[in-house]
């Protein structure tokens, strides 16, 4: 018999989240059963949430930043055991077939991953997210969450740190590495944490230097504002690595001067517009445009085992349920610091 | 006192090129008087010529795909005497100071490489390219042509060869590389043997089917009509890297989606209009979009001793100098294979 959860539910688009319920599936000899701590609110459960993006299935339970505690496990999970502290991300399944499946690159699926939220489940059956109490998923599907990080502080780890902990191993941030970080926001903030934790020189570039003794406090070695067009001037070949957090349409050709020899700008948001830019931009200094997308299942443990050992967390603001649709407008308004996390006990 | 060298002279945008003459400076300690023997027709010799790209200082003469023996040398140069052959390609000088520079990538130098042709030399004065039957040439920016490689197969290496072994290297094309060529022409022709050579698995993606059997002589493994749309269906994700060496406006996001998880597409070539694409193309399988010019003297030396090693040279029709207009015009009309490469005794 499924377990009915209480939730947070977006009813239709354009309407506020309202209290509801959430039917979970009977565990399956691999599933686990996460009694759901704390939940970061992500850019995407709000468009998700909205419908401003693709179809959404209404009603919808958003939520892919989930930290919490195993409650019960299938007949055949020896991987994880009542009280352990477990995480899940973006994606709660995959094909497990296709060379990005075996390559532990589950988030590439050829098929497709199947999304934490407003996605179907092997079990035909639409997912729903974490704005609940409780969550089933596959063990392959769930994250370890060392003892070092706190339940609230690793819920955003699990999208926002995963996100930019894969580009930052990709393309080898670490000492002597120039990296910039574009924005300062949910995704920023953890990106100057991490790289800092390996090593690199980071560079915030942020709309205005409101963050920046933040910033600096998280291990950023300088920061700009990109409103000053001198900015663009005086960094211009200095770094490596360019990880844009902003969905934000931009100048990709300004942003790319800033790159030396070989440097790489990833694009980690997804801005509404193509995005344009100059060949020569990319001709003149072997330059590279380049594309992230979160990060598979063994890197995501990889990189929660990372925070565990540096003593790394989001920056969180706790919410209860009832203010969800009031931080949608702050999230939106950049008015928060870092992430806001729900306490899932008072879905 | 200036030797004074015949030359096709370019005398104004959109005049034809006419027989005239060319000083080159004295001889300084460390350069080398050089006997042009056979000179390559490059696209950049005509967007120069007829005055279609940036400024150009006229009278000018181009080219930059310089085979020839050297004739005489300075004082203080030991590393070339008379009777070698050698080569010499799209810069003759740059600061030797920059970070580019003393990695040997002379190409990116942060002061601008000086051009063989249409730039200033050391000296102040306009230099002036290999339409002409000598060039005078510092000889750190002289290469040598091994014995087995023809000098008329040897010209277009210095710029065509170089600007796809370069990338072909950076991005390390070699067994079980799946690497497309974009363009079946000067450059696309050299991009197939030279990677055939490292051992890649290489698909030629060209308008027509024309050049089929040419490729697949050259080491392609298979052929691709871009006019057919059913090719980037069959395509999809198939590619680790493409090199586009079309220099027309091209529809990113379909040849992006040929790529493989983690692929790069390179552009060698200049397309008049920005590019545009999709943000989703790159973060969707972690593409990567880079460009690479030419390659540095070090690394030019490298390819000319590959091309030794494996016997490669470019496909050419040997012209006279009163046909250069002619050949221009074939060459606008992609009407050669691969490359014109002038008789530089017919000057």
């Amino acid at each position: 018999m499924p377990t009915v959860a209480r939730a947070y539910v977006a009813p239709s688009p354009g309407t506020d989240l309202a209290p509801g319920t959430v039917e979970r599936r009977d565990l399956g000899d691999f599933d686990v059963m996460i009694a759901n701590r704390f939940v970061g609110i992500c850019h995407s459960d709000i468009h998700t949430a909205r419908g401003d993006w693709e179809s959404v299935n209404y009603p919808v339970v958003v939520g892919h930043e989930i930290a919490g505690v195993v409650e019960a496990v299938g007949d055949l999970v020896t991987r994880y055991a009542v009280g352990d502290r477990v995480g899940v991300g973006c994606f709660v399944d995959s094909c497990r077939e296709c060379s990005s499946c075996r390559a532990g690159e589950e988030q590439y699926c050829h098929k497709g991953a199947t999304s934490t939220y407003n996605s179907f489940g092997c079990d035909g059956l639409p997912t729903a997210g974490g704005y609940s109490t409780h969550i089933v998923v596959d063990h392959n599907y769930v994250l370890r969450i060392p003892d070092g990080v706190r339940l609230e502080a690793a819920a955003p780890l699990l999208c926002a740190g995963i996100t930019m902990y894969s580009p930052l191993r990709t393309w080898r941030a670490g000492p002597r590495k120039r990296v910039a970080i574009v924005g300062m926001g949910g995704l920023g903030h953890m990106g100057v944490k991490l790289a800092s934790a390996m090593g690199a020189e980071i560079t915030v570039l942020s709309q205005s230097l409101k963050k920046q003794e933040d910033a600096l406090r998280f291990g950023a070695t300088s920061y700009y504002a990109t409103s000053e067009p001198a900015t663009f001037e005086y960094l211009k070949g200095q770094f490596d690595l360019i990880i844009n957090t902003v969905s934000a349409d931009i100048e990709v050709d300004a942003y790319l001067s800033l790159l030396a020899l070989g440097g790489t700008m990833v694009l980690v948001g997804l801005p509404s517009k193509p995005l344009s830019q100059r060949a020569w931009s990319l001709i003149e200094m072997r330059r590279n445009l380049a594309g992230s997308k979160m990060g598979g299942i063994r890197q995501t443990q990889e990189m929660l085992d990372f925070c565990g050992a540096h003593g790394l967390g989001a920056e969180v603001e706790i919410i209860r349920a009832e203010q969800i649709n009031e931080a949608f407008q702050q999230v939106l308004a950049s008015d928060v610091r870092y992430r806001f996390v729900i306490d899932a006990e008072t879905f």
